[in-house]
């Protein structure tokens, strides 16, 4: 990942709009607009559209929105690694705010995506549990405060001493994880506030995944 | 579904001999198998596979192994019946043993897979909690005792009156729903002694599932 | 138990207004209300207020709020039917809309309370769920549309029919148990009404329990 | 807390000999021991067991084995830090390995603990998670293996790396968090051992809440 251009994340969510050919159609817009302004684009997707977005695209990066902390087996209704890495993924979400985990599962997650070769994101509601979070090795954190998902003003206008605050407490224990910023991330403007304090990019939703012209909104964000 | 044949239930858990392409090599077997002996097969399988897998087969039933009692929107990390519906899905399994759902949520999936035209076969441990799984509008209940799962001798050798008594407390509240059995299936005594004590077809996940010859291991279930 | 008087279930929840003394002094008023008008009465309280309820009163029935499907032993943290029956509970409230439980952990419970002399109290949603709920050996259920929780209008005047539903659905399966109606209930017009739809008795918890005068809104609620 | 003693820990879980009035004989037991050999000694016991230990001792520290990260309301069958409070108790032990916590339930657990004044331990399997929950405001941490818990030999003698992995990863973090070990520990030589390590204290169940001779187990714990 390079760290002039910011990482723009984009999670579908299971959004009605964001669902089999809708999420092919998204992938395929983010992949043009990755290529057009030299941006690094990840996708999270639902379980199961991953294998035929994964078909349909190679130059962003497509993340599960979950993993379960188990490796195969008699694990059934389990999303385990091997699925994921079988069907394509790159890497895979965890912790979100609508699929919390235990602390304990984070770590095993994270054990065994490094193990299959997955890329991690971690999000955590606050600084505090972002640097939590930053104590395993994962490839990159989000902070996104519960209170602005989903809003209309992004967290880097609302309240830019929480990105502030999370770089700062995250390089204490990590000096390699990529920080995104979520909540609210509608436009290039809140991309380009997010690295202004210091993020390496956003991680956002409904703004493409509800969006009548994905293309547009994606390229909305590009600084 | 016909009576007089057996419903044979096969779930690939999460074993990663029966994940992706080999998924669907069973699936492809399973359909053989289908056609060749007249009996109705329902395969469960991971969210990753089943797209993949509802393209290369028209003849059996594809069920996902899970879903959550959402509908659509943000559940980030849920699986949907929309997401289910749109990936090929015929039917969903809910309750397994490895994934065990709150009774309000088995309510709620009911009524959403109904919605959404996805047939639903429920498990539970006992012949009382299977009694009350099919208090609800369900296509299919299985018992599995769990002590006997992944064992070397079926419910139905072991435990006769386990199923006897399913069978009849599941008729005192329905009279429609096709009840499964299921834990140590193997052959095809198993499943004839399953039927001799009234139940409409077994259920069963590593006779096939962990397979070296997953078709003679379909092949050897049919009476 | 009783037919012809209504059985009163108040449960405290986790109201600050209702937690040690101040539910000592609720369980004294609803033992005065329960002996001078000869009604049943049962109190669901914390844990933590359990064995010193249960030494300040004696002719009102004192439940837990919740239990988990564990006997004894190295189980951190869980509410143990052991431990209930040593503080002297009489029953146990389980799966209420704010601390729902698995399908197999009801019927766990529902036998390890039998197994220790607990009564046992069920709640659920709907109808359905209370039909299921009552297929286990269980003392009482309570039907809460969880719509109408905490609201003005009871359950009884809202939505009669579903009174009339769950008693219908839970005969079918259940002579014995005793049907609550909770959701609203707040005075002896409830009560009434309830009755008259078939319940035998109701499910109440912030009109006593956040009231100024607890004795007075028990006294309210009898016939 | 003092340093060159050692705090430590006795969790009496759920086991039924260390329920009601036994418990209440461990905690005198424990206060004999603790004034006689000037050791701080804390008690994580049941719910309902905490008010009538908390008034039978005074020297040593009582402690829940679990809160629910909510303060009070609506919340039926949950532990709150105001019930915790109301009953006496000094601090809430969080995230034991039979109780394991979503991440962002410890950190809002810690944020109640701290304003209602209750003290906190917080456990972990691994050196990396103990470190991830000493990001928090906690006033102590306990590493606990757990494939040696209950075990026949303790973690400092097993694994002493574990311990010393887990001092120099904590104080990366966090200057001021005692230190727990925890797993195995039975005796004198496992405490010492333990303190060589660099560890505060220790945290231990089964040697005394299963033991014919609590007063002796515990003496046996005091280097």
């Amino acid at each position: 990942m390079e760290s002039d251009r910011p990482i723009i994340g984009i999670n579908l969510k299971a959004y009605s709009t964001a669902i089999g050919m809708n999420a092919v159609k998204i992938a395929k817009a983010a992949e043009d607009v990755s290529k057009a302004y030299g941006c690094e684009i990840l996708l999270c997707v639902m379980p199961t559209d991953l294998r035929m977005i994964k078909a349909s695209v190679s130059s962003i990066k497509i993340f599960a929105q979950h993993m379960d902390p188990v490796e195969e087996g008699a694990f059934t209704g389990h999303i385990t690694p091997v699925a994921l890495k079988d069907a394509g993924a790159d890497g895979v979400m965890l912790n979100h705010s609508e699929k919390r985990l235990r602390l304990d599962h984070i770590d095993k997650c994270v054990s065994l995506a490094i193990k299959y070769g997955l890329k991690t994101l971690i999000c955590a509601n606050t600084p505090l549990e972002v640097k939590a979070v930053a104590c395993f090795d994962v490839d990159m954190v989000a902070v996104e405060p519960p209170e602005l998902i989903g809003g209309k003003v992004s967290v880097s206008t609302a309240k830019p001493e929480i990105v502030k605050s999370t770089v700062k407490m995250v390089r204490e224990v990590n000096r390699y994880t990529k920080i995104l910023v979520g909540a609210g991330i509608k436009n290039n403007l809140d991309v380009r506030k997010s690295m202004a304090l210091g993020a390496d990019g956003v991680l956002l939703a409904s703004a493409v995944a509800k969006s009548q012209d994905p293309r547009k909104a994606i390229e909305n964000l590009i600084p």
